[in-house]
């Protein structure tokens, strides 16, 4: 018989002990909720070189508990929605247009991304937060809105990712997000339910 | 106005294209399912240093197809589920266990994660094939098993994944894996989204 822990909270706190043991000193400069952030994307990835990749708006968590309370959350992809841990506060509705039948309509007709079309259509529903793990489009097409915006922007990839990630980090909008074309659906919705926590533990404090 | 492509064909060949440009020159001792899986890995994660960290056992594809047969696949978490692509197969059927009330109330009785029970009872259901993504301990419990399974195996993490991913490799089963403590949900997808599109290919060829 193989040897190993079944036990899922035992495993959590050996992993995040792992994880604290070699990040702990790098990131002691950091306030402890980016810090959490951190540990969670390198939990989610297996990749501890993700650890001085990401980049925090200065009033990310003020942004975040601000717009937090219209409980409202725009994903570009269906993998993000699921990725989602809807425990922590239930009464969120999490929306991803991407499967539906306009977006696709439209996408044929006008030669454009769905996740484009999906971000386009969230910005004309009510206030939300948005989450982008997968398409630099969904992330270009936030970054034209005049209106400021709370944005987990990690798009991946080597057309675009890094581009609308730099331009995030410049732009009005309130964000966590990662440089480079490293990124990644986990990674949008370790750093979601990172915050959400985060809102949580702040809200019973 | 910002200047980017909206066109997901575009988008999709010219990243193609970056990734074939990094890493053609690596790949050519390998067949043309291997190299398209690997670019499809590296493709998800935005991640180049993947290449190598593939492995595949000599009769992955054919086990595979045999596998297809069933139409039938077993995932260890929603966010895998929720990124196969249906379009491929139609008449796929992707199972989740692990929200299932009775995994719930089991694993918090047992201490067992619900990954690993969630495994426990695919085993007892229907032949299929399984994809891991996030769970050691749903990998570890497959290899329990001495009928041969087809595995796609990429679990993540400092706990138990690169040790479970190096069993597999010894093992008797069929399997696609990642070496170390890299893995997660977006790597499982792409990795069963190639395979189900070069089965496609296979069968209309």
């Amino acid at each position: 018989m193989l040897e190993y822990i079944k036990d899922p909270a035992m495993i959590e706190r050996k992993s995040f002990e792992i994880i604290a043991e070699k990040l702990d000193g790098k990131l002691s400069h950091l306030g402890s909720i980016e810090q959490n952030i951190i540990k969670r994307v390198v939990h989610c990835s297996g990749n501890l070189d993700l650890w001085d990749k990401l980049n925090f708006s200065e009033d990310f968590f003020e942004s975040f508990l601000s717009f937090l309370r219209y409980k409202t959350v725009y994903t570009d992809v269906n993998m993000v929605k699921s990725g989602i841990n809807k425990k922590i506060i239930p009464e969120l509705q999490v929306y991803c247009f991407i499967d539906e039948p306009e977006i696709a309509e439209l996408s044929k007709e006008q030669k454009i991304s769905r996740a484009y079309l999906s971000m386009q259509k969230a910005l004309r529903a009510n206030p939300g937060i948005f989450v982008i793990g997968n398409a630099p489009t969904a992330l270009f097409k936030l970054l034209e809105s005049t209106e400021k915006l709370f944005i987990i922007g990690v798009p991946v990839g080597f057309v675009g990712a890094a581009q609308s990630k730099e331009l995030l980090v410049g732009s009005v909008h309130s964000y966590v997000t990662l440089s480079g074309t490293f990124g990644g659906s986990n990674i949008a919705a370790a750093i979601m339910n990172a915050l959400l926590k985060e809102a949580y533990n702040a809200a019973i404090r």
